[in-house]
């Protein structure tokens, strides 16, 4: 594997989940194998648990770390080919890419979708240049439609609090006061489908994720039925598809509660919104495992860093 | 000792100020104690100091950090529980502390009083609700209350240059064109008493601290009477306690001159406005500490983290 | 050498080169020699190349680095002496200086002209202030009048690149949208000066630079001229000096193309506006040296550096 770009570049789930999961109890056992490496994480968005867990990933593997905050310390950059560059962008990916490859050897990118322009986002424009102009890996630390890290973790989380050998999951969609993006969602389901888990989809109607990207999943738009003897149900907002980006539902109705959410485990990728989202009983209960699934992102990173790593030998 | 959030964490203040004057002569004797150790420095305000002396110290005793303008680079923060978040913070404190404990072994936090709402600043509210939700030591580097890092650096400073066993300390009130915290001058008073050291208060009428803090300390309205005979003058401003974060006096008769000085030595944590707070002919005199108490923030902030490093042991 | 503030510092051009392209070979061969020092590396403007390429450098010789965007993270800085600092400032150089060299052994500072104050700016102020006060080594990370790091880069790729003992080196001025500083041109004018270079500045008419650094260099209003035999060619806009910091021509004619450039080698120090300052087929094609430049900004800021470290010892 050169570049982690999306879960499809997860070669062996199970046999990633099982290192994973070595890992995590030896995390500093190829304390060696990062010496004079050097990742460079450039931010164009907001991060705590993607910056944190990924420097500390880093760390564990002895890698040397650089983060910048793009936007902010650095050029405003642009990506259209053969643009005459005299509005507010100061440097071209090109440049900018090739540049941050002679300092680093690894280097991770995290760009939101805009939620504005569809055809921008689903080009995956930002980590897709980094990705064609950089010499080095490239690693999706949050794309327009992918957070393949987050969905690591999630699926070392399941497999740690699994009792049975193939738990029911659903992915139940919940309101927001924001237009957030389709990333989490889109990494979740693939990474199921990958799974072959039995899964399940549950959203109003017109929420519907890209259907390139649920194709073959079930959904199932009554959320209580959608939730029936589930084992883990995993909630999270995302903005309209079809309507691109925008908030046309926010019926609190699908908030997820205690006693909806029955025996199940419960997951989120946080941050999370309190009683918009999900009832202050579901996180501060010991179903919750959130912290868990922020504690995997740790070695979600560091199983990938590793891998990353090995191929530049 | 788990925490430190205050000067009442020191436990035996004269070891604690032997033991740093040691680690000064050989600051990187320890330089194993936090190998493999990582500390998460997260400001919710402006630092030069704090920022770059908790990183030295950090680094001297072999540690790894992690820096991050929390306000900037991350989510904001809701402190409150049972809240509906349809509001501007994206993220509950509970999960926050929490997950910031996943990737970090000890975690320090800077979060000033607001000034505007007394309840929650009286209530530590940021730096308390680290504490209760994280799960590993906090470190107060600068809360609403009190800046017990910067405190311990100063009874150093005193330590190093005082010329008799008992010498006489005045804190002395300065006129400043903004409204400013009471966290330096509480955490300094704590000290003394802590020191039970010669101690003279001295500021305008009304512009008293928190009795409950200064509580057994002397406190002279006189300026030129607290002065008389010290050997060290402790210089700040801050804003009105009573007329809470009200500015309500700027009396450039309170400035520090070098004729009310005399022979004293002259201290002030820095920042400190030049000609406003005391005059140019002081700092640039060879009475003034401030560099010495710069340098020793290192040294303070490094037998903390040693003793922190050590409960983890 | 002390501090490295502009090209002047250089003291053997022809050695340094020779050391950095040896260095250049083995960037770890000196990984020891930084054990236990720390650069702390303050920017009051954005940066990207500068501050990845110097954390690499100062990585490379063993070093941690503490980075600030200062303007952001710390206080507002006062510069004038004997400032009664009752408005924005919060600290005076004096004070900022003197402490940061509390917690580092070499001080990096990135301080862009303002082109408004040209007083202020022909007089190095910030650099200059930090180098009267601190008491370690200053690096110039580019200041108002220079960017000695860079011209030492383009020395290291000219070297490199070279196919006779004295190419032709053209330093052709281009247009550009927005009013930037001269601190490039007039270094890499100094670097070639230096070299004794076969070296010639093009430019419109009135657009000539300080004549204190130009002194004796030659200049050739006519582009074609200018550019004929060349075998590298530096383009670089810059905004007026005796009209100070007004864009005052943005002539597309001066635009370099891949016609003008014939088979010289281009250079610029990059971020570049492309379609303004030079078409997309020269930065394209092969002739471009612009990310060899980038490389070497890590090793000439190693090379600086490293002669820094061993004045330490």
């Amino acid at each position: 594997m050169k570049h982690y770009l999306s879960v499809n570049d997860i070669d062996s789930v199970n046999e990633w989940v099982e290192d994973a999961l070595i890992l995590k109890k030896k995390p500093l056992a190829y304390k060696k194998l990062g010496k004079q490496k050097t990742i460079g994480l450039l931010f164009f968005n907001n991060s705590l648990r993607t910056r944190l867990s990924t420097q500390k990933a880093a760390m564990n593997l002895g890698m040397k770390f650089m983060t910048m905050n793009f936007g902010k310390d650095g050029w405003a950059l642009e990506f259209e080919d053969g643009t005459i560059m005299d509005k507010g962008s100061a440097e071209h990916i090109k440049e900018a890419a090739q540049v941050v490859s002679q300092y680093c050897d690894i280097l991770g990118i995290r760009a939101f979708a805009s939620l504005e322009n569809q055809e921008e986002d689903e080009s995956e424009m930002i980590i897709n240049s980094f990705r064609k102009y950089a010499s080095i890996p490239v690693l999706n630390m949050e794309s327009s439609l992918s957070h393949p890290l987050q969905a690591l973790a999630d699926i070392l989380t399941i497999e740690e609090y699994k009792k049975k050998t193939n738990p029911k999951i659903v992915l139940s969609w919940a309101p927001h006061p924001r237009a957030l993006p389709h990333a989490v969602a889109n990494s979740f389901v693939k990474a199921m489908q990958l799974k072959h888990a039995d899964f399940v989809i549950t959203h109003p109607e017109g929420y519907e994720l890209d259907p390139k990207i649920t194709n073959g999943s079930q959904i199932e738009y009554d959320q209580e039925k959608a939730l029936k003897n589930a084992d883990f149900v995993y909630v999270k907002n995302w903005s309209n598809y079809k309507d691109y980006g925008r908030v046309i539902n926010q019926d609190k109705n699908w908030m997820m509660t205690q006693k909806k959410l029955g025996d199940a485990k419960f997951m989120h990728c946080l941050p999370v919104r309190r009683n918009i989202v999900v009832e202050d009983a579901v996180l501060d209960g010991n179903q919750s495992l959130v912290i868990a699934q922020a504690n995997n992102r740790t070695f979600a990173a560091q199983i990938v860093l590793k891998k990353m790593l090995e191929s530049l030998l």
